[in-house]
């Protein structure tokens, strides 16, 4: 029999509802994998067994009566350590928080639980989604590189098998970073589209909720759950949700998707992403797709928009704990909130004007040469051995730091747009690359079906 | 026969409509009248008396052929030098733009001259609505007093009858202050009720375009008549415009008016505005409305959070200029500007997070305690002599400052609601004291409708 943790979610969901096997099985081979995989990935900072399991026999009895929720009902999955849930500790990845277990779910959580999904443990983050320290968990594909963050444990918890599915979160590349650097899938939906209420917070204009998954359509089925209108969520979108998967296998014949070579493409991209991504699009236009030259200025300026902006709204957002705790945070942490309380505010207004600026440049490129999507490489840089790396925004004396890493991923999160990555195959060394599309604001559904196509043709 | 500058614009209209005086009539009279007060009043930077007679001619010429546009239609007024004028220069009372002639007019200008209003000239604004320095503008009602600001020059020539109603601009009280100094009316309408293209800016935020005139009713025909949607200024409201004259002499029996004490009648309250604001709310009960006493936290912040907001918004603006003609500034703008570059992004946020607070607070109120308007006295302290008063905001040496001034103005910028100040009534010195009534978002027409009562009952 093959191991359960090796199906998709949507297997997995097929297999419950034939009576092949229940939500307890899955559990327990999911438990079985974690307790293989931990020792060398540390996915999960807490792993909830106990709530897991009544979960999971909740989930079965009412299959059991033939009531299915839907696609997640009796599904194992992670979720980030940033997300209040009210049966589990909820630290952020940090000592300041040690203990903290909420009056109440994460709005998403609480949507997760609704759809029927078992929540297995929370993952690790970095710590409140910032720290620059680099936390235990390792890439799943190779356990001695970084594993990407800062939804570190969601990605590699999906990726090693030890959930089939995860929540995570992203202000300014911490969904679609780690994902790709494991070789999984994982969306940054349009701003608006996931609450946000109930996940600790760094910038209420940049954070977003966001699944991570082994398939496109496992996480344009995940989505589908999480996205919703949240009246006591003031950044909430009160416009339908899409049917991720309806029309997720209608391929991508005549579609339109813009390259944009200054900022995605120059110098600072390293072979294999490019080689990568060069074969990637040559896979797009065998599908019928057509891939546009565009141009949109600015671009470069992104990555410091967002830094500017993320260092002053999270320093905001931390001035109690900083003033009442400061000696629990991480000390690297405590630079970037103190760094961040220096911006001064004509910085933060520039930034948000350039932000404007971008907003507008990127709608009229859509919409000028008539986009579906763009395509872009996740990171311009592959993962490396985490001794290798600082990891770090304000040491610059190695070769590699935070910002290649995120480079790209910026942009998507200063317009709100949706941003999807999923893996486009392995460099010779082994290491995975992602390809990230960038798609028109509330257009997940286009992006799951290029997602999609371009899966099913290099599926090997 | 009465002087023509006697009149109110809506008189002044109703003769026109008669024929017993043309535009040319009014046009001329207004000149007089300015030719007579300006030495002791300074109300004009520019007087356009050709591109004014000419206006008047056509103006007459529609009207001798049965054209009517409008309650303005032939009426002589003012324009604040912050408005671009395609006829006349448009320097915002300061060096740095000395000579500029626009392109085209204001959206603001261009739908008064739609109107069929016929401007005499730009009136005088401290330096870009923001300088310290003191105008030689001079109060109309004694020449030896502070006009108020910035729109000192728009409220001194409706005072002065050198025009009958004149365009302002308030970002933190500037056409409410001026027009409450010199005895005449003036409203700063919802946020995005006027189109702001092509006025001079300060803050993005609290910027407001509002009229000033000589009665409730003639402020409430130019908001009519300069009220709508501009698809091209991105903060106006795609929102019917109300009829603000159609029910506004149907009294106010059984309205609730909300009165705030510790905010708006503390011991900063000089006997004088007291005195005359108690007498003004008992005329309100007489004229059937209740007085309700309510609460709103933070209130006490606003004066800071405004001047934080402004101080780092004004300095993001002026920038490039400051850069390229930093010499051109007055000294004391300068200081504002370089004081407004070192707000740090922290205290800019923060100053954010209290507004919304105080716009949930300010909704709060006028829900539960069901309020159809608020009222409080346009400003604590009475006007005084020129000499006696340094108007500046980083020199405390002075008893009576710039501060004093605009503290009871800032709530009503910060939350965008509409507020009316109109005369209620002289002190013992003669000098005029101004009543402020806060309004529901978009529900202008209220407030003219308690105004106009008073006006009415009150008149002498």
């Amino acid at each position: 029999m093959t191991d359960l943790t090796d199906l998709s979610m949507r297997e997995a969901g097929i297999l419950l509802l034939r009576r092949e096997a229940s939500a307890c099985d899955l559990l327990e081979a999911t438990l079985a994998q974690l307790e293989e995989s931990e020792p060398s990935v540390h996915a999960y900072a807490t792993v909830t067994e106990d709530v897991a399991r009544a979960a999971a026999r909740a989930a079965q009895k009412e299959l059991d009566r033939g009531r299915w929720r839907g696609p997640m009902h009796g599904i194992p999955v992670g979720v980030k350590d940033l997300f209040y849930t009210k049966d589990a500790p909820t630290e952020a990845g940090s000592k300041v928080l040690a203990g903290f277990v909420p009056d109440d779910d994460a709005d998403a959580v609480r949507r997760l639980r609704t759809a029927g999904a078992v929540m297995v443990g929370k993952t690790v983050t970095h710590e409140f989604a910032y720290g620059q320290n680099v936390p235990p968990t390792r890439n799943a594909l190779d356990n001695s590189c970084y594993p990407g963050g800062s939804s570190a444990g969601s990605a590699v918890a999906v990726a090693a098998r030890s959930a089939y599915g995860a929540l995570g979160t992203d202000s300014g590349g911490s969904v679609r970073v780690p994902a790709s650097l494991n070789g999984v899938v994982g969306i940054k939906p349009t701003f608006g589209r996931i609450s946000r209420r109930g996940v600790v917070a760094m910038s209420p204009s940049l954070d977003h909720v966001g699944p991570i998954a082994r398939t496109v359509e496992d996480c344009a089925l995940m989505l589908g759950e999480l996205a919703g209108f949240d009246p006591l969520d003031s950044s909430s979108l009160d416009t339908p949700v899409d049917d991720y998967t309806r029309d997720i296998g209608a391929g991508i014949a005549g579609m339109r998707i813009g390259v944009e070579r200054e900022f995605y493409f120059g110098d600072h991209v390293v072979p294999e992403v490019r080689d990568a991504l060069v074969s990637a699009m040559s896979v797009l236009q065998d599908l019928g797709a057509t891939i546009v030259e565009v141009s949109i200025p600015r671009l470069g300026l992104m990555p410091t928009v967002g830094l500017i902006t993320l260092l002053a709204d999270t320093s905001d957002y931390h001035r109690a704990l900083l003033r009442d705790r400061a000696a629990a945070y991480e000390p690297k942490t405590r630079v970037m909130l103190e760094v961040g309380s220096l911006v001064f505010a004509r910085s933060y207004l520039a930034a948000q004007r350039a932000r404007t600026v971008l907003r507008h440049a990127m709608k009229d490129a859509f919409l000028s040469d008539r986009l579906d999507a763009m395509v872009a490489p996740t990171q311009p840089v592959m993962t490396k051995p985490v001794e290798q790396l600082p990891v770090d925004l304000v040491d610059a004396s190695s070769e590699i730091g935070l910002p290649d890493f995120v480079r790209h991923t910026w942009p998507a999160n200063l317009t709100g747009q949706p941003a999807l990555t999923l893996p486009c195959g392995l460099a010779p060394s082994g290491l995975p690359v992602g390809m990230e599309l960038l798609g028109r604001p509330l257009d997940e559904a286009t992006l799951f079906r290029i997602g999609h196509a371009y899966e099913q043709e290099t599926e090997s």
